[in-house]
């Protein structure tokens, strides 16, 4: 591996790609455009043909008999991982072998029941774009300004955890260190858990008649955003991470049960303390997610612009923006239908909120709230 | 009133505003706009002097003895709003009289009890602008473009319901006529629902270590952003909903428990199958909510454009895809901490997608996914 000016170090020799999903194949773009040899495999040949097709590597069962990759990425489903990684430590005793799986603690037990050499093993997770599937959704450049988590167990050596982390440097991600124990309780709570109740209050939706979804607001559509999600991972995921997610499925439902309690009885002493406590803990607990940057949680306020709904109307309300001198954390758009108005949200940091507002104000912008 | 070109028809004559809170005052400022007159009135004399001190009308207190508004505007809170308004039914004989409460039914029960004449009453919700409170907030254009339910009693007048809807097509929203009990049905859903899930899900995090929280993703601030809400005005909301909501929660609560039992033993019979039918469902009904133009469900498609983050190079990014020719249904940023690359999420209707992502791309932008 060689050293990167700020540090990094950088992956060479050849990569082997176990698995030519949206991952995978998206790995080999990124490792390819860096100049790195990589060598495909997929279980479908038509799936590794196409990966190879749009440039993410040539195929494994045409390479020349001395090939030996310094890196195996195992980029398959998580119930077929942990075997995938297994084998693939024992078919190439020179390679380093990491894997991408949501879950780690699950691959890993795994692994350690295998009786596999886990000294060249790295769990890793790249958390990246999951709503398309397939390698012709895949993009060289998935991961740039990604979280990418290495979680290496005990076993691994440090020249295994710097090839596994070269190469989530070299793909462009934000990379960070976490035990699989404690990266699993964390996906649990910020990943897990939203997805399941995105998903139940989805469900609730399928046969409901389409005019009382007539009033539906960003609100709903906030909340349920991540139910469009692939059932097929997620059992996996879910099923691999049970054990944590359960406990606190246990707690949400209990908190769920009090409410359902005191909604039908809402006049009862005690009863609407109880649900304002609710909403209150729903308060605290939101104000402690990091923000954006990777910063404080809520360093930022908004405000709304009214807009013409055109292209050209929020591209020069940007323009001003910049002109102003202000950085930009957020921008959401929300049109109306009939009223020809569009309302740009704009996100920036509070001691800058003023002097934008009266400066968009003063140059004729309709701000609101 | 008068006719509006439009169609529509125009408020005259003077208007009552009770309660100068955020959504009171914000009307008053906007029918001020608009060259009418307008009296306020609130409990609180020094949030009422707030709301005249920033133009939303004048005093009650200080009106002359013949003052009669054409239209009263209960804007106070769910608790208090069926009281305020039938003593504004009687106090003012010759106005329609409004209010504009969450929760719809629970008001005209109580209205009824009370003996008031209904034939004036016509029951309302505007559906905009919750996260701040208090007169200092208010906007004239807070209602641009946002729906407002016209929800009249089979008491009311032709005359009232006009009037009604006059005011809300003047304050510049989208107007629709829904039953109060139809109102109810759809808000359980499409509003309280979310908001129950977001706080069940946000007070989880009230005591999680911090190192947990990093891997926080858009996932968990999508499904409890709405987290952040005000405890007082929700208590009441789902007070006075409850009869529409605790169904509702009843149906969400078996499918809890039936997850629940399928991670505690995920390896048992058909454990997987209703994992993934959760999930599943979960797509079917999100995919019913109508796109934000109002138009049909998931009309738009979404791709990413990797972007130096700066305002700059954003606005310059909106300002191509306009001369390109395609019209932004929604834009998300996201930045990344560390690796200086922000990325925009674009969504356009999906005949257009190709060939906009083909002319970035040929322009020099980094598309991904």
């Amino acid at each position: 591996m060689a050293e990167a000016a700020d540090g990094g170090t950088h992956l060479s020799g050849s990569v082997l790609i176990i698995g030519t999903g949206l991952l995978g194949t998206s790995i080999g773009l990124g490792l390819r455009a860096r100049g790195l040899d990589v060598v495909l495999s997929d279980l479908s040949p038509s799936t590794e043909a196409v990966a190879r097709d749009i440039g993410a590597g040539r195929l494994l069962r045409s390479v020349e008999a001395a090939f030996a990759p310094s890196l195996v990425v195992v980029a398959a489903p998580p119930d077929v991982t942990a075997s995938l990684a297994a084998a693939a430590l024992k078919d190439w005793p020179d390679a380093v072998v990491v894997d991408i799986a949501s879950v780690k603690s699950a691959v890993l037990t795994d692994l350690r029941s295998s009786g596999a050499d886990l000294s060249r093993y790295v769990g890793t997770h790249p958390m990246a774009g999951r709503e398309k599937s397939g390698p012709v959704a895949a993009r060289a450049e998935l991961f740039n300004g990604m979280p990418w988590v290495i979680c290496a167990p005990e076993e691994a050596t440090p020249n295994a955890v710097r090839r596994a982390e070269a190469m989530a440097y070299d793909l462009g991600a934000v990379v960070s260190r976490m035990s699989a124990e404690d990266h699993d309780a964390s996906v649990a709570l910020t990943s897990h858990l939203p997805q399941v109740m995105a998903s139940l209050v989805a469900s609730r939706l399928q046969e409901t008649p389409s005019q009382s979804l007539a009033l539906s607001g960003n609100g709903l559509r906030d909340v349920t955003r991540i139910a469009a999600s692939d059932p097929n991972l997620w059992v996996q995921i879910l099923s691999g991470n049970a054990g944590r997610l359960v406990p606190i499925l246990h707690g949400v439902r209990e908190d769920l049960n009090r409410l359902i309690r005191t909604l039908e009885d809402p006049v009862a002493d005690g009863a609407r303390l109880d649900m304002a406590q609710l909403i209150a803990e729903g308060n605290v607990g939101q104000a402690r997610i990091p923000g954006k940057h990777g910063g404080p949680a809520q360093s930022f306020v908004s405000f709304t612009v009214l807009v013409d709904d055109t292209p050209g109307q929020i591209a020069r309300l940007l323009t001003e923006i910049g002109e102003i001198g202000v950085n930009l954390e957020d921008l959401r758009l929300e049109h109306s239908s009939g009223r020809q108005v569009g309302r740009a949200e704009i996100s920036v940091l509070p001691g800058r909120v003023n002097d934008l507002v009266s400066e968009l104000s003063a140059r004729g912008w309709k701000v609101v709230q």
